[in-house]
């Protein structure tokens, strides 16, 4: 059986071929690090992975978690998994050697979490919940707050979740009715439900962290006055010991399609008025902190499509290479041997979409993730500023191409696998299920369709656009300099001034106040925004296939004939595609603006 | 709550107006019925499916059959839906009055199933399989055969099966191993092993026939020396009374991800060397006896993938009208009230798709069975003959397309329903579930693309082929007579066009032997071929809506402007990407093909 991550050759290439991990080492706060330490930190995440999170992957989808006694109760083999995670070190791999942590760059702690997001979905939830719960308190949290919530949670010993969606609201936060009264001593009480909450009760820690969205009695309409409360699941006394139980109550679960490790929540907050909760930040901020863990969380969503797509990739892969069935098309001898069927050309299709996608997905998440670490590690100012710019922009994409196209590549997984691969005896079909779930949460693929051309474009001036555009352009150019990607680098130079094109037009149509005709079809504009990212990303692993190539190393040669055949798959055969949406898009088609309720 | 299954609207539209049911009572078969007798059957098959198929649909996927002392155990639901089905008479719709059946015409029959396989995919199978096996025997069976076996089926006190799959060859049954001895009375003993065979084992009957391909001692290799088989589940006495158990052993259940209501079971024939069968038809013609049997189990296939997508988009539907959350995108006043989600653009668009989807693949299916009524009550031989040859050609057709894309209607309901989508508390994610079998069963799509490019087209001459090509350009000239039609015939034409060319360039490379590279895109093929006969069946109905919509009644006219919209969605928005997909097979693209198997 070959790997069942993720490839390890095709980290090593992303990491110190195309994004020049190495490179961080020189910046002051990675300096303690190396090659070294850092293939030491993954190859930790791997061995974990493989040896307490991959085995009870289908477990936990056949064994939910179970309401209990107002509790929910998960598989036996959860806590190990999530202890190993804490022990190793990878709840604070970002945070400073003097708090204990790793101090790694993201992009390497991104590579980490890769392998527990393709081993076990369910089970990985909780700490990462808890990793962006715990950022959060320590970005706005107050000296009280981090002593009695962030410090516990840092040590392992409290999880979080995050609690934004009510029953009546959905993603319209705007319109969600929890409310929080003062309650006089600094704290409040809150009152509302809340639903969809992920890791919302389980007895992994000894208590758990509600980040809550709620609105203050003078709160201004709409989410311009929405604040952001600590809702602990046990109160904490000032000394750090667990006080009484909060007013928080497990409602119910729910049953998903997918996913199912993850226990899905229904909390009802201060059914008996005794709810006590912590304003965190500012009153009526609590939008704008929760976006940060929102933002985090969405890079997090689209690497777990990402693993989820890989595992499926690599399984069928497997799968084709191992099993014989049929013959060539053009051979009719039925005497003759079956050959694997990987040798019949539609198989190899359907390997070959997986790969761009996961390789092109996974490429853009760590990209992402390198970008994350020049907003705070950059040698300058502006340089920070310029990557901050430009993770705003991509955000969306990252979040949403791979909940998209790398569910596409567990589809061609299953197929691949035939009846087999629709039976729950191969893992296949799981992936697919748990990855369904990823266009809807932390912002459905609309969500982030109107987040993108609505409101990312626009942002700094367009900063960030034209920041990307350059980027392509420079990519372009040192694309040129190789006559064997001439046919790769032209459909992406051709989408790129189109799209451009259009997008001044949009944004033009929204700047005169034409919005529902601009936004109409912001789902085309979000694929092909998407596929001009992917596109440039899969140019960029192109141009280091071939400088690999270059080198003639033996060994290597057939792993660059792949890059390079995925990216002209990609390119070829996906990019020009793109002009469809692109022509309905200048049309400012309103096929379905003007589809009427009626006519349904 | 609006109707479930599906619009009876579009029913009539489909059966009175554009495929003119009432018509066919001008022909001696089916002179006794009219427009009166045919609503009466679809009104009893609709009450049927809403009474006993659809209230066990969730506990059917639920409870999946289980395996208790060698038997399969179904929930106990499922009985009395499948009495209920016989005893309205169903299961002879179209057989003759005098052996007690409704000889409808099979236009009107899959209308009246269709009502099932929206209801219940699960334990609609039952008797559909059995249908299949009771027409194999009438065709090809021995009168001695008809009276033991076909009668009590008829009778439906005997159930059905085929078992082609057998572990080892999947797909290319020119591989099976299992091997039939004749027993020197007749009969012959079967030894072999078959997997995924759905309703292989059940107590809902007296006694299930197996229909199986086998080899005989000297059968040539491949496919052709496949016969084909009846093996009871129990040996039948000469006077029609059971005798003792055949050597048929259920070696076990398959545990799918949906359409869990049907056993799918492993089976072992003659582990103890005593396995009774009896052949069927001639010695090594069993595949082309067995391809009937797929023929129409492939147009039932088409039709059960729509179904599915039809019950998620009146799901998704009716919950995009109740369901208020947000705002329209140019309303910034968070104290305005929330509006109906298919206010959204973007909800529109996905609920636009999906009737796109759903009634242009509708269409198609009854379209298929109104041909499948020509082929045998056509007026002269010729226009039978006709008939078969467009249905031949079309029913990889009517198989693939809405396997793939009523599949997608069925991703975009549950996006539209969000996190509830996701949750088994509503149905959309079982339909989801459900269809992810229809591109794999009963011939994949891959097999499908074979079995059109590389079969199908040639056939007869290219009868089949000319004959579409001419419905097509006679759609476009009546269309043509209404200008507001223009836009949506103009794509159509330049798809057919362009395909046409295509089809002839890589028919001229099979003839020339360059059998590989023609077929090696042969997903695309299928893909754009598909796309060209759905636009044409929606030009089709956009006709008769313009014809409609003269006809000036006020109560249609919503109707028919949401079939004009949705033939527009199609021909404007799906239809002119398919030139993508025409630009890579016009230049025999090789990126699938020069993929390497070291590459990956």
């Amino acid at each position: 059986m070959s790997e069942q991550l993720l490839s390890s050759r095709n980290l090593a290439f992303e990491l110190y071929e195309v994004l020049d991990a190495e490179a961080l080492t020189q910046r002051p706060r990675f300096a303690e690090h190396n090659r070294e330490t850092f293939d030491a930190a993954l190859g930790t995440a791997r061995t974990i992975a493989e040896k307490y999170f991959a085995p009870h992957n289908r477990k936990g989808d056949e064994h939910e978690p179970r309401y209990v006694d107002g509790r929910a109760e998960l598989i036996a083999e959860v806590k190990p998994a999530v202890e190993a995670f804490l022990e190793a070190g990878f709840l604070n791999a970002n945070r400073d050697f003097d708090v204990g942590g790793m101090q790694l760059p993201s992009l390497v702690s991104q590579a980490c979490f890769a392998h527990f997001q393709a081993a076990n979905a369910g089970t990985t939830a909780y700490p990462f919940l808890t990793m962006g719960a715990a950022n959060l308190i320590e970005s706005f949290g107050s000296d009280e707050q981090k002593r009695l919530f962030l410090q516990p949670m840092i040590e392992g010993r409290y999880f979080g979740t995050m609690a934004l969606t009510e029953p009546h609201a959905g993603s319209s936060l705007a319109d969600i009715r929890t409310r929080a009264e003062p309650a006089g001593d600094g704290s409040y009480r809150l009152k509302g439900n809340k639903i969809f909450i992920s890791g919302g009760d389980h007895e992994l820690s000894q208590n758990i962290v509600h980040m809550v969205l709620a609105k203050l009695p003078d709160a201004p309409p709409g989410v311009k006055g929405i604040s952001l409360f600590i809702v602990p699941k046990y109160l904490v006394n000032d000394d750090g010991s667990l006080g009484a139980r909060n007013d928080v109550l497990l409602a119910g679960l729910f049953h998903k399609m997918g996913w199912r490790g993850t226990t899905s929540t229904a909390l009802n907050f201060g059914d008996n008025g005794q709810c006590v909760g912590y304003l965190v930040g500012k009153p009526h901020q609590g939008l704008a902190c929760m976006f940060q863990m929102m933002n985090e969380a969405r890079i997090g969503v689209g690497m777990g499509a990402v693993m989820l797509g890989y595992a499926g990739y690599l399984y069928s892969l497997d799968y084709a290479r191992q099993r014989p069935q049929g013959r060539q098309v053009d051979n009719k001898d039925p005497n003759s041997p079956a050959v694997p069927i990987i040798e019949h050309a539609d198989v190899r299709r359907m390997l070959l979409a997986q790969k761009a996608y996961v390789e092109g997905a996974f490429d853009l998440g760590l990209y992402a993730a390198r970008l994350f670490d020049d907003t705070h590690s950059a040698p300058d100012e502006a340089a920070r500023a310029q990557a901050q710019e430009l993770l705003d922009l991509l955000t969306p994409i990252v979040k949403s191409w791979p909940s998209t196209f790398c569910l596409k590549a567990n589809e061609l997984a299953i197929q691949i696998l035939g009846g087999h691969g629709y039976t729950r005896e191969y893992p296949v079909e799981q992936y697919y299920r748990d990855n369904r779930l990823n266009p809807i949460h932390e912002g459905t693929e609309g969500i982030q369709s109107l987040d993108l051309l609505g409101r990312k474009l626009a942002q700094n001036g367009g900063a960030g656009l034209k920041q990307l555009i350059r980027l392509i352009a420079t990519t372009a150019e040192r694309a040129s300099h190789h006559p064997n990607l001439d046919a790769l680098r032209q459909p992406l130079e051709q989408l790129v001034n189109r799209l451009q094109a259009v997008t001044l037009a949009l944004l033009g149509d929204l700047a005169q106040g034409r919005v529902a005709g601009a936004l109409a079809n912001s789902a085309l504009y979000l694929k092909v925004f998407g596929h001009c990212v992917i596109g440039w990303r899969w140019l960029e692993q192109a141009i280091y296939a071939e400088l690999g190539l270059m080198k003639g190393v033996d060994v290597d040669r057939d792993f660059y004939c792949g890059k390079l055949q995925a990216a002209r798959y990609f390119l070829t055969w996906e990019v020009p595609g793109c002009h469809t949406e692109l022509a309905l898009l200048e049309a400012r088609d309103d096929t379905c603006l003007g589809m009427q309720e009626g006519w349904f």
